[in-house]
């Protein structure tokens, strides 16, 4: 079937990829026009502007967007301003779920559908195929049907079923618009969780020969008391690697991360700051605004922004009352 | 080869069985004769005492204990005093790594070597294969190599290898006496942590469905300021499902848990009282003693603490503060 | 002064009081007939609707309001349907700040006034005096700072000023509509992290003597290795007495939880479910939103969702993947 | 009576002065001639080596250590070695309670008592009184009773008594030995999650303006939906002198920590490197062994792991991970 496809970046010029591979008629726009000529060379038609972009589409339209979520409102309105009853509006990318319940309310009136997509998969997903979580109208989800089906894996030949209906394939009708993005959020948010686990795991290893290592014997410096239980020195590409291999903890994100240090040990290219886009935190809202304790999810994040420095005031705080009874100088960093 | 296992509840058993089936010869041992006697007709050896036990094997003799950790050590005394020099003594149960540290020390003295291996796979490992981390002498782990190689699940043809070694088989060699169960107690700690990840998240979706719940209007009861976002009614099993196929959580304990969901979505047949076997634990001592910041993990730990109703009496107290401050009466649970 | 208190529960009718024994002239009102005739006894002037009650305040009129957060708003819209050009509206109670801010911008438009006062103290304010925190605009705040310096402890002989201004007395203007609530807000969480640090401590201390009571030694239960070091039955009415006196950990919820233990030591009236009231979930969210790591806040405030039983959904969880992959049977509860 | 202090650093010289102002006689030595020089000059009695300082106390001696954990195990020793029935040595730092079980009952089978006080106050305790926390035998306790009523800040007018005997004057006999440390232990933990309750709403309040700030509109930063709700500007030193009067979380370390701020407003003079010295450390795992839940506390304790570099390997492994399965590239710290 037709589709246009909005937003041209990582994630969304390999959908685009997928879906012509398997036979569909992909129209894309982007304010990049090189990234449009780009996939105008593979197959798509493209358009020069969003309104040509819209015009080159048979009705009813369907236009997929996978944008940055700061910016998806404003183009949502621009797109809905040019379509008509009957049309769908197809958001696939980590907007905020609740955006997806207003806009979907507001474009009702017109007679026209959101669908909201949370799409996992990363740049993997060209080849894996995308895990698709979708919130919208029956008719809408049921008029895509096509799309989700190519876009998500599958049948799997090694991981059988465990239910009915669409979801072993990869893709799921998860109930009405904003149910997509609600799903992804959650999905996101354990993601969180499940990383942050192996990383401080990891990290502990790292420091299993903490008892070979010199360590000042002043007050300020809790002493080892047992170095000879922390001798090892652990191979931690050869580790994350075992676990791949019948252990209760194996995973994607495992593989990904035996990957990550076979290739470099040290993880030398990466400096520590970790970003944060936005689910983890509406994740923890939700949880927030329906008394769910989620202590481990929210840990994940707060990590996070430390890494990204924001817990220094609290710190320097925290050496400030030190000082204020004890007289504690901070060591240096 | 021949290898003498005792211990054969779940875990040990199977073991057997599995290495049966690969043709090494398996004399064991159990204080429940029953345990013995169902293996003799599958083709072991038994031994009616320790001591018969320990003379059926040839020398050097290799005795794998597979007990709950709170009786190894006294065992491992038990079976090292009938041993002599050149045997082999591993323990693959879920000890504290600190005992092997120390028995090891003090049977070298003796001219036995202490294997200890970290055994993960849980009632699947006959079909699958066991992840293994071993911790010991070179030659002692080079002699029992073909035992773990049996047991491990062996190449994947699923999973490409990404080290060298045997790592990609399943087994690995991890350093020194201590060395194995360090790194199987931090795979727990890991596991802890990955597990409440899941459930935390998957106890969001539960609630995505609050805002249709009547809530009380007291001072006592935090508003639900937007009951409008909270309208999902989620299908947790067919959730965790589309989950399963191509999305970045992807795992084998997102794999039980949709089976588990599948059975039975409402969880009736559980309680919520959740045990830990002591590694949770003792991967968070490491992190203390050696400064590693662990705080999903310990989130994680903490979770199970209170579920087995551990921060009760820390409630009274929260609730007898609010009271003692504000008059304010604690609802009834 | 002249001031209208809308709302005569715990808090409202103390400050009531506060205020006429220092002369100030007040107008009262509650849906409770009898809390105003009980106020009206001790020489306020009472309203029989909001309309009589809003019709007896001279102009500039000033309404302050002490109401459950969930009703707030509808209220000051009542109110201030009945308020003109310089008349003012003060929420002292548990509200949103976020509420202030669009009420205030609301209220604007019509030369209406709105304050908002954080309110702190407790049932012990009558005594005390309330610790308040202010937001809303200058002149507004300036015309109520009689009120303000009444409810306020006051100078302090035994603790030193450490700021100019009012905030030594006990009140304090932090800025446009929105800030007291906001500061208020932000106290609440702090109040939250707080007490659980002393409820977790005290926990701990009631365990001390754990190494004396039996354990079961099966598989699903953790050893305790070392029993020798917890043998001590610990006072906690005499500790939490003695850290009031020098310690660093000296403070008014210390004071508190001290009396409570003093007069029952097993905390046998209360139950262990223990409310939250709104802040601490808004100080999260604020924390979230502007990235700052909050972990302790946040342990503080998933303790009391898991007091009220939320986590039970994902304990089940736990032990259903915990049965999955090691057939692990739940102990019961 | 008489007392033998060792260590003579910022608590031992200042308990010393506090000693003699009320009458009693004290012998002191220190491995720097200097502090003991400094101390003779004001009434007490010096030792040149640790020989004549313990030759120059009547029998029964009475020998207080105030040294740094790290190395006061091995001078009990050294101190022991030249003692005799009925002496007493007195442990007054910050040693793991451990440490004073197993001491004791080594010394016990020679007839010298140890006797082990949790002591807090820190550099104020001259002036304040030091809260004593004392475990011990009976009758070495009972023996000095008059140096602990003098450390002690004895009885407070502005605080009424809660509870009966010595508690209220600020020492308390808590048990045999290791309680006196075990309780300061505790007391330590939760000061780490009280400061840290404090550190983390200030650092909210800090960030009460990120709605002013520019934002980038990237994929790695996740938007601030709501920014009018974050315009305040709040002036720290004021909010922490106002909560200290009246509001439900005044406490000595928010008096500290109002001082600092008025001192030094954006703490300039602090880098954000928290040291740790121990008992927080120790606290957590007496929560592990015991089965105690302690989320706030543990929270509070990995921040400082965190604040001290210790979570950036972990933080690398995120990062890793998501350029993994995301391309996501690191923004520059």
């Amino acid at each position: 079937m037709q589709i246009g496809m909005m937003g041209l970046g990582r994630m969304g010029a390999n959908m685009v990829r997928r879906l012509m591979k398997d036979g569909h008629e992909c129209v894309v726009y982007d304010i990049n026009a090189g990234a449009v000529a780009d996939l105008v060379k593979e197959g798509a038609v493209g358009g020069a502007s969003l309104e040509e972009f819209v015009g080159k589409l048979s009705k009813p339209r369907s236009v997929w967007l996978m944008l940055p979520a700061a910016i998806t409102g404003r183009i949502v309105d621009q797109v809905a301003a040019l379509m008509e009853q009957g049309d769908i509006i197809i958001d696939g990318g980590n907007s905020n779920y609740r955006d997806a319940v207003d806009q979907a309310a507001k474009l009702a009136v017109r007679g026209i559908s959101y669908v909201d997509v949370g799409t996992s998969g990363g740049i993997w997903g060209f080849d894996r195929g995308y895990c698709l979580m979708i919130g919208g109208p029956d008719d809408a989800v049921k008029h895509l049907d096509p799309v989700f089906a190519t876009l998500a894996p599958g049948a799997d030949t090694t991981s059988p079923a465990l239910a009915e209906g669409t979801a072993s394939l990869g893709y799921l009708h998860c109930g009405p618009s904003g149910a997509g993005h609600f799903v992804k959020m959650v999905h996101n948010g354990i993601e969180y969780g499940v990383m942050a686990a192996y990383a401080e795991g990891i990290n502990i290893l790292k420091s299993a020969n903490a008892g070979k290592r010199p360590r000042s014997a002043d007050a300020e410096t809790s002493p080892l008391s047992e170095p000879q239980y922390y001798q090892f020195d652990i191979d931690l590409p050869a580790v994350t690697e075992v676990w791949r291999h019948g252990s209760v903890i194996g995973s994607w994100l495992l593989d990904l991360t035996a990957g990550a240090l076979k290739d470099d040990p040290t993880l030398k290219n990466f400096g520590g700051r970790v970003s944060d886009s936005g689910e983890g935190r509406w994740t923890l809202k939700a949880a927030i605004d329906t008394g769910v304790p989620a202590p481990v999810l929210s840990s994940a994040l707060f990590d996070r922004f430390a890494s990204q420095g924001e817990s220094e005031f609290a710190d320097k705080l925290l050496s400030a009352m030190r000082f204020a009874f004890g007289g504690h100088k901070e060591k240096s960093k």
